[in-house]
């Protein structure tokens, strides 16, 4: 059985970054740039004044002098003169600071009444002045390749003139459910058969995660019927099935996809839940085969497609974020597989996160995995530890998965 | 100068939830649950194996016995007979237990030849079987209402047979921004004018929330623009208007929104970045006026725009959620405001998370923010700290915003 982090990171090497698309701003929250954003302007774009009050010359900006005001500079409203000697603009947080001056009075330290301010604390020459440029200047980088995006990009990409962002498109995630046992909710079930659950949950987490999940039809375990839906996946990034993987009679996906050209490079890995996992290619499309019961495919999705997702979506390849916690329960030794135990998240109370483990671990309950708000990772062969030690573990909720 | 928490309950307790929607549940993912979500049906619908083996009577399970193999119970083809003495049927994952059976005989500790398998450990009568409701039985809630829902929860709910489910609606928050100065990226800019980041950077934190912006066409510094652009927005769930909220004399926002019926609850907040702030109603509109610097505006939404969403999309009220760090850098005691400092965000040695404080506060540096992956939370008259200590922090890109 091949270790957790060797296979993701087979898995991980074998993926390119989709290819790049022009999208306008406004639709690029959360996209990743597939070319860095620069600025096509200097901002400020002349120097400014930082804060309301008059515009003048530091030399006449001694306390008791009288100036006369000679016009405003609201910001977008240039004064159109020049400040001479004994004169002064009314100015505005942003408004350019007119030619000849260099100084800023603070609204608060001055006294305007018939066309003239009285000057009640001495200025500081270039104090409250936002030189040009102070932000960025025409050409910076503002955004490497590679980042994604967040709100405050988008303002900065925005401020630096960019009406149009180049990214990485979407990762296209083909979701294939197999078994003659399932039915999706609503339709009639079969006699002795399950709603489905796996598909509709791993097209959320790819979502969460920045793809486009795309529904194939419910596969029946019959080798003609995987290898179609197979084939229909070919135009996608990666092919994701579920169920068909573990070793016994009824494991169809492997033999279905073998004619249809899937070079195989099966594994199983050594986790809890999770064990048969397939990741191959179909043609140029990559595979990844998870278990069939909906709590292990979620843990190997967290584990392997949610990586997966970010490399394809244009960024580095790494494991799932983690954050260290305390155990809120003694945690016993561990075996030779790397464990997942589902457990609740909450705070101490000096504000530090604490995870619980549940007490019942089975793989087959879905209602627990929902309660999960992070899983605690326990290594192959982890030593046992008390509670309050402090332990990694991933966050599920807060990544909406 | 009232504080922020005052003002941030003020606004949150006069906001209420959106109303309801049914949708799909595959575009469920995200939203917050306006009903609970009920099981439909028992989850396993009878006992099942939890392991591929055979099923048969505990009584007959002795090391060393022989039974007849009389069928076979697949996942979702359950067996039609019913297992008597000294017989066994093949059984794998998922399958129902056949009557009679009371035993699973793992697979590896089975000899099959020839129609009979031979007990090579001796079982223990119900290991192995899960029972029928382990996970959930029908009539269960699922999940409660005002839960925003994961790819977890959308598993569990089409585990238990919803393909559709109630939500309140995304809130719609239309988004003014007004300045004679400022023009949208690729447009003409005016002379002395700047590039307009305040709406698409807000639209972009609304979507990160899970609201719905919509943008306003730009107002200019008139009455009559604001009114217009104002009344535009009565159907929408929410307004924010940016700019025009300062002290200075061209403040028209609360002047221009006065006729239309304007309620005003004007405040300055004891903040930094931000202070200028309007709260408000707009008829039955809730109108958010947050000033036009870019990064105020953003920090000001941060703290009240992202609660108030919550609260809009039925999850209850509380402030921005906070991560315990320590400080990079030391702080110097803080004034009456409440203070923001644009912070990095990394971990140290032992994998604890770091902000560091970037050294140019200045509130007009959008590239300063893009870069800053959270905010270090002085509260009003926080005392000096050294590097190391243990301070509040909003993390910002991990919630994309």
């Amino acid at each position: 059985m091949l270790a957790l982090e060797e296979a993701r990171a087979r898995i991980l090497a074998a993926l390119e970054a989709t290819p790049a698309e022009t999208i306008a701003l406004a639709e690029a929250w959360n996209r990743v740039l597939a070319r860095p954003v620069p600025a096509r302007l200097t901002q400020p774009p002349a120097d400014v004044s930082a804060m309301d009050g008059y515009a003048l010359r530091g030399a006449d900006g001694s306390e008791g002098a009288r100036l006369a005001v000679i016009g405003t500079a609201p910001a977008g409203h240039p004064f159109a003169g020049a400040i001479g000697p004994g004169q002064a603009v009314r100015i505005f947080t942003g408004g350019f600071v007119p030619p000849g001056a260099d100084a800023i009075l603070l609204q608060e330290d001055a006294e305007e009444a018939a066309g003239q301010v009285t000057v009640k604390e001495t200025v500081k020459p270039g104090r409250w002045i936002r030189r040009a440029g102070l932000d960025f200047a025409a050409g910076d980088t503002l955004l490497p390749a590679g980042r994604r995006l967040t709100a405050r990009d988008i303002g900065l990409a925005a401020a630096g003139n960019n009406p149009w962002v180049t990214v990485h498109c979407r990762p296209r995630i083909g979701i294939l459910a197999t078994g003659d046992e399932i039915a999706l909710p609503g339709e009639p079930i079969p006699a002795g058969g399950i709603v489905s659950s796996n598909a509709h949950a791993l097209a959320a987490l790819v979502r969460a995660a920045g793809g486009e999940p795309l529904i194939l039809p419910i596969a029946p375990d019959d080798r003609d019927a995987i290898a179609a839906a197979a084939s229909a996946a070919r135009a996608c990034d990666m092919l994701v099935t579920t169920g068909g993987a573990s070793v016994g009679e009824h494991d169809l996906v492997q033999k279905a996809l073998g004619p249809e050209g899937f070079a195989l490079d099966f594994w199983k890995i050594a986790m809890r839940p999770g064990k048969p996992l397939i990741w191959g290619r179909l043609g140029r499309t990559p595979v990844l085969g998870l278990p069939g019961n909906p709590v292990s495919a979620l843990v190997c999705a967290v584990q392997f497609l949610v990586p997966a997702l970010a490399v394809m979506s244009g960024l580095p390849a790494a494991p799932p974020a983690t954050l260290l916690v305390r155990t809120g329960a003694p945690l016993a030794e561990n075996d030779r597989r790397f464990d997942h135990l589902r457990s609740s998240l909450g705070t101490d109370r000096d504000g530090r996160p604490v995870a619980t483990p549940f007490p019942l671990q089975d793989s087959s309950m879905l209602a627990t995995l929902a309660r999960a708000e992070a899983l605690i990772l326990r290594p192959p062969y982890a030593p046992a530890v008390p509670e309050g030690a402090e332990v990694e573990a991933i966050p599920l909720g807060q990544f909406g998965i």
